[in-house]
């Protein structure tokens, strides 16, 4: 049975605080699969979705903020006040408020996502900038994508600052990593997604793309785009017409703007 | 006449370098005019764009990239070498590599901006984030747009990492900053521009607004979007529709959408 409640931390060694450090550094879950979050409205984004607070820890100087949280949980969280100096030796932002938490995203089966009738569904190929990530873990919710898949290497939808950029969109997107892009090409075929990746140069645009079907779409790493082999890989290669002498847009920006294409498409 | 030649400095105190090291502080432009870039990349940059390149400054250790800018700029190129731990203290950027430069943007009359035939302007109005403003930059050059006007209040566009997040555009595209939002509004008339704010739940889809007229998309500061007497200046207000919670995209990705609708309508 699990316990709510508020209690006093003070050594840094304790188990708890050293496995909320560890994942707010390494930017990877818990063994027990908890991923860090940082900030007052990050953790009641978190109460507000469908996912399980695991624990809320507060510095002493942030007991008011934590007051609204245990409020806005109806008292079923488990919190630990900590002395404000070590809390400092925690926190990963600049500005951390005093608040941090262990949460537990839901298990979610991939193919439940690829089987949605009309599927829209985003592939990381080797994202590396956290920032990036988050933002376009928002950008996704907000245009009604089913899922992210990120391939091994692509960098961890947990590290600190990808959960801050997504602000809370990884709480609710079903987002699956460290996969091998071979395994997402073929849950993508075993579900008659058409896989289109975007790329300069492809020729044939993406707003000429027909992105109603089921889809899938993929983003390569900011710099070096997609690898050729990659490409040859999917179903279809199309592009966003740029203006010279802008050869690329930043990955972020590339997969918003795809994600609003498929939306527009879909309502019109 | 202008010299061209390399020099050495030794000394912080030397008035090239505290205007360089001021301009990159402050993120402000030099009394004369100037702005400061940092990086081989985006001096490359302002070299093959029609910035004037002033002067460009290299630690002791970035000589081999100095010669590189130097033969690119068929040696009409004014540089200085300083030692390394004077360059230290020049620098904005995590890994700086050793160059910096002052250029000058050309001058642009907002005038003929407005008076192109098919204009695109995007108004920013209160945009604080340098990287959010360096991307729009960029944005808005690969979708054609014809100049950015930024109000009074929005962040400079010579704060450095706006310069590197525009990532070179900011040499090219016009941009006209420090403007009162009235006198924006009255330019666009004069101009007969449509002005149009983008702002979340206007019940008019930015996709079914026609943006292949002349007009001028006003985007908001980040968190609170354009202010109510503002929309109501306008001659129109349109959304990006957006999947519930998320309430707002990143300013960024708002204006970057809008500049991809106007340039899709465009082509089609």
């Amino acid at each position: 049975m699990k316990s709510y409640g508020r209690q006093e931390l003070t050594s840094p060694q304790n188990p708890l605080l050293r496995a909320l450090w560890r994942a707010l550094r390494e930017g990877e879950a818990t063994p027990e699969g908890a991923i860090a979050v940082e900030g007052p409205r990050l953790v009641e984004e978190a109460l507000r979705s469908s996912v399980e607070v695991a624990a809320v820890v507060a510095a002493r100087s942030a007991e008011a903020r934590l007051a609204k949280l245990e409020a806005l949980a109806n008292g079923r969280l488990q919190s630990y006040v900590v002395p404000d100096r070590v809390f400092r030796t925690l926190a990963d932002t600049e500005t951390p408020q005093g608040i941090a938490a262990l949460v537990r995203l839901p298990q979610r089966k991939l193919e439940a996502t690829l089987a949605q009738p009309r599927a829209l569904v985003l592939g990381l190929v080797g994202v590396q900038d956290p920032g990036n990530l988050g933002t376009i873990l928002r950008s996704l919710e907000a245009f009604g994508g089913s899922a992210c898949l990120l391939t091994h290497g692509t960098v961890s939808p947990f590290n600190p600052k990808a959960v801050r950029a997504s602000a809370g969109s990884l709480f609710r997107v079903p987002v699956f990593h460290g996969l091998k892009l071979r395994e997402i090409l073929e849950r993508c075929r075993d579900y008659s997604l058409e896989t289109i990746g975007l790329a300069p140069g492809a020729g044939r645009e993406l707003s000429q793309t027909d992105l109603r079907q089921p889809v899938a779409l993929f983003i390569g790493q900011e710099g070096s785009g997609l690898p050729r082999e990659t490409l040859a890989q999917l179903d279809t290669v199309a592009e966003i017409p740029l203006a010279a002498p802008v050869e690329s847009l930043n990955a972020a920006m590339a997969a918003t703007l795809a994600l609003y294409e498929a939306a527009r498409q879909r309502r019109s």
